[in-house]
C-alpha cells in the first residue's frame, strides 16, 4: 500500500467512525442491548473501505467532507447489517469476525437478527435527514441506495450465495451473485458521494466511477477467492480453505489459479483505465485498485 | 362491524392488494426463491389495517386513493417484514401465520431473514420513488417510516418484548412496549395518508390523527390479550392463552380481566373523541375504533 493511500484510509477511518458514534444511539438510551448490539456491530474495527470511496468519489466532484459524513455512515451501517445478518446461524454461521465474536455470539440470535433490521433503517433514516443536500438528491440517494441493497442488490447476492453452496455455477453467474452481493453497495458508495454536493454530477464523472466501481467490486472478490487458496499456506492450487470447505463456488476452483490471478490483474487496469484524464485527484482511487489485488489478507 | 367499515376495508384491501402485486418484484425474476418468499409473505391473506389507515387519513386530508398507494404498500411490506422475522425460530419461533406456514417453514430459515431485509428496502424505496408527491414531502415519509420501524419503533418495541418475557413489567413499560411495537407503525400510516397529498397538512388534523392513532394502537393490544384470555373458552380468568404460556406480560395479567376491558373502552372513546369536529369524513375510523374492542378474532 502507498503511503498516500494509507494515510488517506485512516483519515476516512478516522472521520466516519466519528460520525457513527454520534449518529448511533447512545448504548445507555432505551431499548439498551438493542443499541449495544447495534453499536458493537458497527464500531468493531474495521476498513472502512466504503466509506473511503464515499470520501473519495466526493472529493472528486468537489464536495466538502463534512457534506459526505452522512453517506459514509449510512454505507457502513448498511455493511454493518450485512455482516451481522449473513453470520447467523440459519446463514453463513460464524463465530468470530472482525476478530471478535459475532453479534449473535456476544449478544442473543433475536437481539442480532433485530440490530441488523434496526441498522438498516437507521441507513435510510440518516440519508434522509442528510442537510446540506437538496430534497431531489437526497432522495435519488436513497433509492441509490436502496437499489443496491435490496432483493437485486445486496440481500439478493446473498439469496444466490446461500443458494449456490453445493451448486457448479459458469463464470457468468458467479459475476452475478458477485455484482450483487458486494459490487451494488460499493458501486452505491461511490455514487453517494458524488451525489453528496450542491451541484449536479457531470454524467462522464458519474460513468468513469460506475465503471472502476464495478471493476474493484469484483478484483475485491476474485482476490477474496485467491486468498482462500494461497492464503494459509501459499502452496499453489491447495484448495482448502474455508470457501473450498463450504463447497462455495469460487474464481480459482472455476478457472484455476493463474488465471483468477491474471483476471483481478485485467480488472485492476480497467478500474485504473475508467479513471484516465481524471488528474491526480484520482490518485488514491488508483493506488487502491492496486492495493486491493495485492494484498495478502 | 358496520357494513360501510366493512366495504370500506373490503375496498382498501383490494386497492392495496392490487397495487402490491405490481409493487413486488414477479416471482419469475431472480433471485426466484427470494423474490418468491418476499410475495407470501406480502400476499398471504391479512386485514390490511395499517393501507386502510393510510387510505382514510389520505381521504381526510383530500388526497386521490392513487397518490396514496405507495404509502399504503409501504406499510404493509413492512409489517409483513416484520411478522416474518418475529416469527423466526430465534423470536417467536411461529410455524402459522394467517392460516399458512410461516415463510421460514414454506422456504427455509435464510431465505425468510433475507425476504424480510429485502422488504424493508423495498419499502422504502417504493416511498422515495412515490411520483404525485413533492420532493420535501416524500423525504418527510421516508424519515417518518424510519423513525416509526426502527431501534425506537417497531424493531425496539420487539426487542422489548423479547426482554419482557418472564419479567413484570408495570403499566407505564408495558404501554411503551406496545407503543413501540405496533403502536408506531400505526401511527405512522395515519401519517404518511396525511402526507402524501399535494398540499401540507393542517397541524390540528394531524395532532387529531396521532391522537386517534395513539388510542387504537394501544386499544387494538388490549383487546389481542383480553381475547388471548377469553377467546377460547370465554371463562373469565383463565389464562391458559398462548401468552401466558409463554409468560409474556398482559394487561389481563397486570391489572386482571374487567379493569382491562374498561380500559379497552377507554381508549375507544379518547379515539372517537379525537376525531370531534371532524364531521362524518371520519365516520369509518370512529368505527374502526369501536370494532378494534369489539372483535372477537
Amino acid at each position: 500500500m502507498t503511503p498516500a493511500l494509507n494515510d488517506a484510509l485512516s483519515l476516512a477511518r478516522a472521520r466516519v467512525e466519528a460520525a457513527l458514534e454520534t449518529a448511533l444511539p447512545a448504548d445507555d438510551q432505551p431499548p439498551t442491548r438493542l443499541h449495544q448490539a447495534m453499536r458493537y456491530a458497527v464500531l468493531a474495527p474495521g476498513k472502512r473501505l466504503r466509506p473511503f470511496l464515499v470520501y473519495e468519489a466526493g472529493a472528486l466532484c468537489g464536495v466538502d467532507a463534512p457534506d459526505l459524513d452522512p453517506a459514509a455512515c449510512a454505507v457502513e451501517m448498511i455493511h454493518a447489517y450485512s455482516l451481522v445478518h449473513d453470520d447467523l446461524p440459519a446463514m453463513d454461521d460464524d463465530d468470530l469476525r472482525r476478530g471478535q465474536p459475532t453479534c449473535h455470539r456476544a449478544f442473543d440470535e433475536s437481539t442480532a437478527i433485530l440490530a441488523g433490521d434496526a441498522l438498516q433503517t437507521l441507513a435510510f433514516e440518516h440519508l434522509a435527514t442528510a442537510t446540506g443536500v437538496a430534497a431531489e438528491r437526497r432522495l435519488e440517494m436513497v433509492q441509490t441506495l436502496a437499489a443496491a441493497v435490496g432483493s437485486q442488490g445486496m440481500a439478493g447476492g446473498q439469496a444466490l450465495d446461500l443458494g449456490a453452496v453445493r451448486h457448479q455455477l459458469n463464470a457468468a453467474q458467479l459475476e452475478t451473485m458477485h455484482r450483487y452481493k458486494t459490487g451494488a453497495l460499493i458501486l452505491a458508495s461511490l455514487r453517494l458521494g458524488s451525489l453528496s454536493g450542491p451541484h449536479g454530477v457531470d454524467d462522464s464523472v458519474r460513468q468513469r466511477l460506475d465503471e472502476y466501481g464495478q471493476c474493484i467490486g469484483l478484483a475485491f472478490q476474485v482476490q477474496d477467492d485467491i486468498l482462500d487458496v494461497t492464503g494459509d499456506s501459499e502452496a499453489i492450487g491447495k484448495t482448502s480453505g474455508a470457501d473450498a470447505r463450504r463447497a462455495k463456488p469460487t474464481y480459482p476452483g472455476l478457472m484455476g489459479l493463474e488465471a483468477s490471478q491474471q483476471f483481478a490483474r485485467r480488472l485492476r487496469d480497467g478500474a485504473v483505465d475508467a479513471l484516465g484524464g481524471m488528474g491526480s485527484g484520482a490518485d488514491r482511487l488508483r493506488a487502491l485498485a492496486d492495493y486491493i489485488i495485492q494484498r495478502e489478507r
